[in-house]
C-alpha cells in the first residue's frame, strides 16, 4: 500500500492525498461504506461503483467469519471474487463487533471467548486467529484486534484494556511476518489507538502505536456515545501524534459534519454504517440538512430528493415518491434512501478534497458543517 | 391504443404482434411486471428499464387508491410522473385486491363497500368510482371493475357475479363516455371474462365481452388454485370467442410453464407477481429449471445465477454469494432475485414472440415446457 500526502490546508490541518493498494487507488479523505457481510445493504455493487463511485468498501471480520466462514472465502479465492468487487476492501478486526453482539464474552490475554450472536456457537478470537481470518478474506487494508473499551468506563479498566490492546497488536505483527497473503497481493496492517476519553492514555497510546512504523493507523474507541466536543478533542490529540506521511482513519465516525470537522484535524479515512442505517429508517441527509423523509410535509413535494448529489437516486425520485414508498412499506424505499445517503458521504468528502486543494477548506468547512445539522 | 399483429404460429395458436399506447410501443407476448403501489417491489426504475427491459408494468388501483391516493397523483400528473415511468402502464381495477385484502366487503349492485385493510377505513368500489380512479392514475391501458369468485364456488354463485361484472362492465363503458382523460392521453378500457370454471358461463361471459368491441379483452378468474388442465382448458375455450385482431390479456398468471402454454393457447399479455414475490423468497426460475438458492448445495457454487438470461443480476452474482445473502438475510439478495426473475420472465416471452415469427413455437414451447418444471 502506498499513501502520496498531495496537499496541506491552509489554515486547518486537513489533507488530501491518495492511497494506492493491490486493487487501485482512492482519493483521501475517503468514506468507506460498510458491506458487513459482503454486500453494502440494500445497494448492488454496479450501484456502488458507478452511482456512488466507491472505490474502497468494509467488510467486518466478525461477520465474514461466522457466514460464509473461511471455508467458502477460500474456495471462492477471496472476498473480492466471492463479492465481485475489484476495487480495494478494508476488514476491521472484528473486535468491534465480538464486544457489541456476540454474547457470554470472555476476555484473556490470549484474546476472547464468545458465542455466535446466529446460533450461539463457541469461538475464539485471538490476535492470531483474527489475523489468519483476514488473510482468508484477502482485504488489503487489515485491522489489528484490539479492545474497544464502551463509554463511560473507569480509568483503571481503560488503561489495562489499552495496554492489552498494545500486546495484542505486537502478536498481530508477528503473525502477519509468518504467514504469507494467501491470494498473492500485499495485505496492509493498520494498528489501532485506544486509551479511551483521557487525554494522557490517548497520548500513552498513540505513541506507542505511531511507534511501530506501521503503512497506516487507525483510531478506535470513539463515537462510542461520548460528547461531540470530546470526539474531537480526542481526534485532534491523536492526529498531532500519528506520523504525518501516513494515513490516518477514523473508525466508525459518523454524522456529515463529524466527518468535515475530523478531516480539519488531519483525518484521512473514515466509515460509518450511518448513511445506510439511517437511510433505511427514512433519514436523508442533504447539504442543506437533515430530511426526515416520512413527514407529511414532503407528501406533495414533487422537487427531486437532493438535486445537489450527482446520483440518480437523488436526482431522478422526487421527495414525494420517496415518502409513498417509505409510508407504503416498499424496500425499494430503503434501497433509494441508501445510495443517496452514500452518494452524499462520498460527494461530500469529495468536495472537502477539492476545497483542501484551493486551501479553502477551513471556511467551507465551518459553513456546511452549520447547513448540514440543520433540519429540514 | 393500437395493436398490430404480426404472426400466427404454425401449429400452435401462438401469436406476436405489437401494442402501440400514448406511452410507447412493446411486443407481444409480454409480460408485465406488477408495480403494486407505483414500484416493482425491489426493483429500481432503472433497472426495470435498462437491465430487466420491460416496456410496461402494471399498478394496482386498490393500493394506489388508498396510498398515496387520487389526490396526490393528480397533484403529480398522474402515475407515470408519479413514479417517473414513461413507458406503458396498464391498472387493474381493483376488484381482485378488494376481494383478497379487504375487510368486511359486502357486494351489492351499485359496488362493493370495503375497509381498508390499513387502517380498516370504509370505502365504496363501484365501476363509475373505480373509473374514475383509473382516470387519475391516468394508466394507459385501464381494466373494468369486476369481481373474482373464489375457487372451488357454486354455479349460482358464478353465474350471478359473471352477469353483474357483465352489468358492471356497461356502466364503466358509459362512465368512461362521460368523463374524459385527465391528462391529454387516451386509455384504453379491457373488459374482463369471469365465469367461473363452467364451460357454458365461460362461453357465455367471452361472448358478452367479445360483443362490446373494446380494444383488447381480458380473462380473469383463473390461477386461483384450479388445476393446470382446467386453467388451460378455460383459456383455450376463451381464445377460440375473443376477436383475433385485439390483444388478450390472462390476468395473473403464472408460472414460466403457464404463460408458454398460454401463449400457445393465443393469448398476448401477462402479469403476476410470482417472478418478484418468489424471488423474494429464494426461487429462481431458470430456462433448466427452478432452484431453492437457500439450499446448501449452492453454497459454494461460484458459477453465475443464470448465464443465459441476458442480465447483471443473473451474470454477474455466483450462486454461492447470492445464497450467501439470502442465509444472511440482507436485502440486496431479494432485489438481485427479483431483478434475475423479471429479466428470465421477460427474455423467455421474448425468445417465445421469436419462435412465432419462425414458426416453430409449437415444437419450442414442448421441450421448454419440461425443462422450465424441474428442481434444480
Ligand atoms: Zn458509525
Ligand atoms: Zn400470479
Amino acid at each position: 500500500m502506498e499513501f502520496q500526502l498531495k496537499a496541506t490546508d491552509n489554515s486547518t490541518s486537513a489533507r488530501s492525498g491518495a492511497v494506492t493498494t493491490a486493487h487501485g487507488s482512492f482519493s483521501t479523505p475517503v468514506f468507506m461504506p460498510v458491506g458487513t457481510v459482503g454486500s453494502v445493504k440494500a445497494v448492488t455493487r454496479e450501484q456502488l461503483e458507478q452511482d456512488i463511485a466507491a472505490r474502497i468498501i468494509l467488510g467486518n471480520t466478525y461477520h465474514l467469519y461466522l457466514r460464509p466462514g473461511t471455508g467458502i472465502l477460500e474456495e471462492a479465492g477471496g472476498l473480492h471474487r466471492f463479492c465481485g468487487w475489484d476495487h480495494s476492501i478494508l476488514t476491521d478486526s472484528g473486535g468491534y463487533q465480538v464486544f457489541s453482539l456476540a454474547a457470554n464474552r470472555k476476555i484473556r490475554e490470549e484474546g476472547v471467548v464468545f458465542q455466535s450472536h446466529i446460533d450461539g456457537s463457541r469461538h475464539l478470537f485471538s490476535p492470531e486467529s483474527v489475523m489468519d481470518i483476514q488473510r482468508s478474506i484477502g482485504a488489503d487494508i487489515i485491522m489489528a484486534f484490539d479492545e474497544c473499551v464502551p463509554f463511560p468506563a473507569e480509568y483503571r479498566y481503560v488503561r489495562e484494556s489499552m495496554l492489552l490492546t498494545h500486546r495484542w497488536l505486537d502478536r498481530c505483527i508477528a503473525r502477519l511476518r509468518e504467514t504469507p497473503p494467501k491470494y498473492g497481493y500485499e495485505q496492509t496492517l493498520f494498528p489501532i489507538v485506544q486509551g479511551g476519553m483521557d487525554r494522557g492514555l490517548r497520548r500513552q497510546s498513540a505513541e506507542v502505536i505511531a511507534s511501530r512504523g506501521c503503512s497506516g493507523n487507525a483510531i478506535g474507541g470513539l463515537s462510542v456515545g461520548e460528547p461531540e466536543d470530546t470526539l474531537y478533542e480526542m481526534t485532534d490529540l491523536v492526529c498531532g501524534i500519528l506520523p504525518p506521511d501516513k494515513p490516518r482513519y477514523l473508525m466508525g465516525v459518523g454524522t456529515p459534519w463529524n466527518i468535515l470537522e475530523a478531516i480539519a484535524l488531519g483525518v484521512d479515512m473514515f466509515d460509518c454504517v450511518m448513511p445506510t442505517r439511517n437511510g433505511r429508517n427514512g433519514m436523508l441527509f442533504t447539504a442543506g440538512g437533515v430530511i426526515n423523509i416520512r413527514n407529511r410535509k414532503w407528501a406533495d413535494d414533487f422537487s427531486p430528493v437532493d438535486p445537489d448529489t450527482p446520483c440518480f437516486a437523488s436526482q431522478q425520485y422526487s421527495r414525494a415518491y420517496l415518502r409513498h414508498l417509505f409510508v407504503a412499506g416498499e424496500i425499494l424505499g430503503m434501497q433509494l434512501a441508501s445510495i443517496h445517503n452514500l452518494a452524499f458521504y462520498l460527494h461530500l468528502v469529495k468536495q472537502a478534497g477539492e476545497h483542501i486543494l484551493q486551501g479553502d477548506y477551513g471556511p467551507w468547512k465551518d459553513k456546511m458543517t452549520k447547513q448540514l445539522r440543520q433540519r429540514l
